[in-house]
């Protein structure tokens, strides 16, 4: 009997310290061609919203841009968009504009960084046409609640004496008044998607300043003025947007950019979930995935168990090679997981499973499909 | 559709310094049975002829005997042997009578063991009615040719004054006429089969004493000495007997035992082939092999490859589960195995691999399993 040529989407997410998801479906690809050089390989990289989200998107087609903004620091950056669904829909990563990096972090305080860029992104793309936006949240260095942002498309922020305020977390400490009467009148069409996994409220114990402040650079001790400073800065711009959406699960995304793109009527989803939405699954025979390390988060919604999910919902069985899997957590992992692998072919320390990721998920891959196979045969 | 319980065959090779490979097996049966409980495990460890292929071939059905003889230095041990085929076939393994252990090999220098344990052995069985043996060599401390197990069967071994000699490598220096008209005549109706993987003759630069000597303690000084007595023995034996196989390959395995075997008419095989013909192949799904290490050595005979050459000719596929794999063999490992993993789960020392050995094969049988069956649902 001939067995038409198998196939298999190859859906990793990135392998942390190690290799980018885009290079590890690349990898893993390279050893399902050894086994069948005529199937399909459908190359999904996965994504949570944050980093990656952008490449895991366009993987499946669409065409990407790049346009000039500010950074978080205000000095022009270079940041890349997406568009796809014939350039209907563009695809946002916040941390290709305000990301923690050297450009956005090093040289100013957190309390100056603002979320300007964005907004300027958003109006290029208003300007080219565009109504439909994929935004996705994580790896920020700003805490400004998306004021900046917001400001940008129009949003007047002025103290009490009707000076405009700087959108950052210092400059709203003298925030008086929010006008959106201003708003760009074209972000009434906006269809806004927000792509993140973090649930965090605004402001409070659980807020953005306290949970990821301090891993942008905010002092202890001006976690709770920042926080306050947010908090007064909250109500005001959802009574004149008209909105209550600070104590919403994502409002505490980015820094409070979650916030602001709830404020514009954005629809918070797990990114993980608006790009599996996208693995291409019909007819497909087997889905391979994986990440850095697997354990029990790995359940609580991460890409890899999301994706496994979708394909196990279409009765496609799932494979898991992971650079390591917490045994302990194997019995919780079978009722996602067809089968779960490490990519290491005998005893090797982290740096050299790291140093040959690329290889080893090769090897994997080949071996694991030429078992996949062998009682087809 | 109605899929039957899969009949696995579970061979694997013991796991050097971790696992034997009885141990292996009922490790990697545990983890199949997590798949399939209903199905059929025949749990078949391999073994090369050497230690373990008593254990091996036993655990095919048969019963258990023991015997006290004795041992390397003299010293009485119970040696244990194994009765198949209804009681019509002995197996012997070597190792168990004058093996490489403690009791053996300590007290007494190597000029001074024999093999006369293993012709008490052979007498025993013939006292009750045996007379087919299989004879495993490998792990043995003597080096005496088998003078000792001829001596003890009837063979004469007299100096030049007439006196018998010891038949020991000692002894043997004084040797001047063998006499075998005193042979134990039942010797005549025995079939002997030796399983073995050495190939080297009895004498000479790859002759036994040369190559197998130093690690039972034979100075690097005597290694001469020892090697140009068994040199006056053999044709003087071969005369005797009326045959001539001191340069057939194997006469040089466990100290010469192979020579003493090959002119009581003995046949040579591979251990491993002997062992993997008892492999219950018969409407096998699947066969689980594996070993401690495997690299390109493994394909130069080694038991997994055995098994795996028995099952790929009846159709069935073949998972290799070893501690470690190199991997730049893996091209030519795919010719004979359908696939090859490791058992780590991740980053671990060599250490951890041994330690955690048993719950390590069993994880990873089940996991494998669970790929293996995933196409077929």
């Amino acid at each position: 009997m001939l067995v038409p040529p198998p196939v298999v989407v190859v859906a990793p997410n990135s392998y942390k310290g190690s290799v980018s998801a885009t290079a590890a479906a690349a990898a893993l690809s390279r050893g399902l061609a050894r086994v069948w050089p005529d199937g399909e390989r459908r190359i999904c990289p996965m994504a949570d919203g944050g980093e990656g989200t952008l490449d895991a998107i366009f993987s499946r087609g669409g065409r990407r841009g790049s346009a000039r903004v500010s950074g978080a620091s205000g000095a022009p950056i270079d940041a890349a968009f997406g568009l796809i669904e014939g350039d209907a829909i563009a695809v946002i990563e916040s941390a290709q504009v305000v990301g923690l990096t050297e450009a956005n972090g090093i040289a100013t305080a957190v309390e100056q960084r603002s979320t300007r860029g964005l907004g300027e992104l958003v109006r290029t793309l208003l300007d080219a046409g565009i109504r439909k936006f994929m935004i996705g949240l994580g790896g920020s260095s700003t805490n400004d609640a998306g004021a900046g942002m917001l400001a940008t498309l129009g949003v007047k922020l002025v103290d009490g004496k009707g000076r405009d305020v700087e959108p950052t977390p210092l400059g709203l400490k003298a925030l008086a008044q929010v006008d959106a009467s201003t708003l760009d009148p074209r972000m009434a069409e906006a269809q806004i998607t927000i792509m993140s996994d973090v649930t965090n409220p605004l402001c409070g114990e659980r807020g953005a300043t306290a949970i990821f402040g301090p891993q942008k650079g905010v002092a202890t001790e001006r976690v709770a003025e920042i926080d306050a400073t947010l908090a007064r800065f909250a109500p005001l711009a959802e009574r004149a947007i008209g909105r209550g959406v600070k104590d919403r699960p994502g409002a505490g995304a980015a820094g409070g950019l979650g916030f602001a793109l709830l404020l514009l009527g954005g629809e918070l989803r797990s990114g993980a979930e608006v790009v599996a939405d996208l693995l291409g699954l019909d007819a497909a025979l087997w889905l391979i995935t994986g990440e850095g390390r697997t354990d029990r988060q790995t359940l609580l919604g991460k890409a890899p168990f999301v994706a496994a999910r979708h394909a196990a919902a279409r009765g496609v069985p799932v494979t898991l090679v992971s650079g390591s899997i917490d045994r302990s957590a194997l019995a919780e992992l079978r009722s996602r997981f067809t089968s779960c692998h490490a990519l290491a072919f005998g005893p090797a320390t982290l740096e050299e499973c790291v140093a040959n990721a690329p290889a080893l998920l090769a090897d994997t891959a080949e071996q694991l499909a030429r078992l996949f196979q062998a009682r087809a045969a």
